[in-house]
């Protein structure tokens, strides 16, 4: 069994739950102690280890001088997940180190692994905050967010022997010039096309709306069609029209994934009707289009309809191209490994979308069977995660070498 | 004021709850409360009173010889509801009765009014059970039906003196020959066409259906639009050829009215989507028509969507089309009245649904302001309650006199 397959089943044992799921949620015992193996591992290789104020933990092989290339992922998980999500980016960031220590490849500058700190965001709503806070982002008022447990994130942090008012000093991006993640694919397209890497190309934009069209409720025999105001007739149409519009725009997708009929009943026309949209946009255009395009339709069929609406804005993060040296980098260390692989965008967000914002970034998928995320049947195959994992030390060799 | 719009008012306090609204549920003291009062009205009127089996309440006028002619409708209530479903039409018996007895009109036979029992179903589940009694219908197993306070149809049979064992004893419908009710509209049509009352020529056939698409969950970012199979989507697609379908036959309606996405997320393609489908026909071609078009549409759009599909009927009444000849009385009743008056067909169910499959029935519908019902702001003004009152005593002593 090759390092990297060992190091993943340990990891999996740590928070390890029924059906081989895994569960490190953010700032938990489970994830300290994930991060005490990494250290361990760290020092096994003679690399120093840090925990930062936000809670990301790095190892550090400081050879040479001036920036440093970071190359990590995350190990903190969803409730119940699987063991690849954020894991494989860290573990194969750990097996590049090992193999350039092993055969004598030493880097001309400082080369890091980061583990960032709560990537996922389930516990507290504060997706990506290692990340975040390592390049200085503003991060809002997240002090006093509470778990389901009522656990604060202040609390959680002190419990680490971290304080949640000095966040900000976790800022380390000044000293970094690249940054290289190695992902689980969360998607069907590498499978789907028997291939072995995916290049990342750009981490979607995304905008998530919270839809509510109001229009009568009435009896639905007495009632003739002619007369109807039905809110989840609008529903209807707006969903299957942004379903046309993602359909028939490269790059795009649009979701509408939670929906609901308050006080609905079986003969009832829907008086009131509330949905969810998510359109991602792979591109700048294509996401300022967006913007436009889903409003509009939202609009136009409230109107066509006979329906008042309201439209909240959920969520909205601008798309961030990977770089393209890193594009190219990655390209040529497939090209080399013989790996099967495409450019692709990202549908979901990733550190390296915080990353890629100040500094050159890259991002590598290896393939998800069936497309699984966030779930135990999460798999990847130990070839596929080794193949990943020497395309990703071709690349940091090129880049520091 | 007139003594119909008077006895609304006192119907109105028996079981009157907040802003102006009703609560007589079946069974209920409230209820008795209200048959009370309705006895005492036959007293006055010299009329005998009598309590079935299955709780259905008659004033009697024995008057001549041959069979009965039956007129009422039911006192029972929803929650929380208006006061004219059912009561108005109830009223309108006793005004009729009351007109006559005080112009010497005797009746060449004899003629009942009925306040039939449950006609809502709410409590119990159990609707028209009164009406179906009556006509010697299957009820099916419903004595231990319980009601949300976990009182069983037994018991609350009980308190009023009546066992549910002995329902079959309620079957009446051997002495009568007619039955005429007029009732609100529930609906928008003839307020919407500035009408005094509406003659209905069927009531419709219902079809109740639960309809469940299992396509893939999967995440909404990651999953290109080719590659997913959304329940939703099939939904909506459901939804709105069932819409079309609809405004494009005469005389039938569609309504989806829940739908729920089991563990729906904003950014998950729904695997599984749930809904209701309620359509109507008035016409028995067209209800035999919608058997075969609306599953068609259902598996269709399965199989166009990659979905798997499961069907259940939860309900399915046949259309019943009410007399010709008691069309006629009360469509000649009204002209001689003066109301404007058109035939429609009704979109609920009714007592008179039970009757006029064994009898020779006619409804009466009179307009309700906004089409609203089952609330307290369902409303009817007091010259169109006694317009709809005279037409009906004119139909009735042309039938009986």
């Amino acid at each position: 069994m090759e390092e990297l397959e060992r190091d993943l089943e340990q990891l999996a044992e740590i928070g390890g739950v029924a059906d081989g799921g895994v569960e490190r949620l953010a700032w938990s015992p489970e994830l300290r102690a994930a991060y005490a193996w990494l250290e361990g591992k760290g020092r096994d290789l003679g690399l120093g280890y840090a925990l930062d104020e936000a809670g990301n933990a790095f190892l550090r092989w400081d050879a040479g001088t001036g920036p440093a290339l970071l190359i990590g992922s995350h190990l903190d998980t969803v409730p119940n997940a699987g063991r690849f999500d954020g894991t494989l980016g860290v573990l194969a960031a750990l097996d590049v180190m090992r193999a350039m220590r092993r055969d004598g490849r030493t880097p001309r500058r400082p080369l890091r692994l980061a583990s960032f700190m709560d990537e996922e965001g389930t516990r507290f709503g504060t997706s990506l905050l290692g990340s975040r806070s390592f390049v200085g982002a503003e991060l809002g008022d997240v002090a006093e967010r509470a778990d389901v447990g009522g656990i604060t994130l202040r609390e959680a942090m002190r419990a680490w022997d971290r304080d949640v008012d000095r966040l900000a000093e976790a800022r380390g991006i000044d000293g970094v010039d690249g940054y290289l993640e190695l992902h689980i694919e969360q998607g069907p397209v590498l499978e789907t096309e028997g291939l072995d890497v995916g290049i990342v190309t750009s981490i979607v934009g995304l905008l998530g709306l919270h839809v509510t069209y109001s229009g009568q409720a009435n009896h639905a025999g007495t009632t003739p069609m002619t007369l109807r105001r039905d809110a989840f007739a609008g529903t209807a149409r707006a969903a299957l029209r942004l379903r046309d519009l993602a359909c028939g725009t490269d790059g795009m997708t649009a979701n509408v994934g939670i929906v609901e009929i308050p006080n609905g009943g079986k003969n009832v026309v829907p008086g009131r009707c509330s949905f969810t949209i998510d359109v991602r946009s792979a591109t700048r255009e294509g996401y300022d289009r967006l913007f436009r395009d889903v409003g509009a339709i939202v609009e136009l069929i409230a109107a066509d309809e006979g329906l008042e609406v309201e439209i909240a804005e959920i969520y909205r993060l601008d798309p961030v191209p990977m770089d393209t040296a890193m594009v190219d980098a990655l390209e040529r260390a497939a090209e080399l490994e013989g790996a099967g692989h495409r450019r692709l965008p990202s549908g979901a967000g990733h550190d390296a979308m915080m990353l890629g914002a100040h500094v050159p970034a890259g991002m590598l998928f290896v393939p998800s069977r069936g497309g699984i995320s966030h779930n135990p049947a999460e798999h990847t195959s130990p070839g596929q995660c080794a193949l990943g994992a020497r395309v990703l030390r071709r690349a940091v060799e090129a880049l520091v070498c």
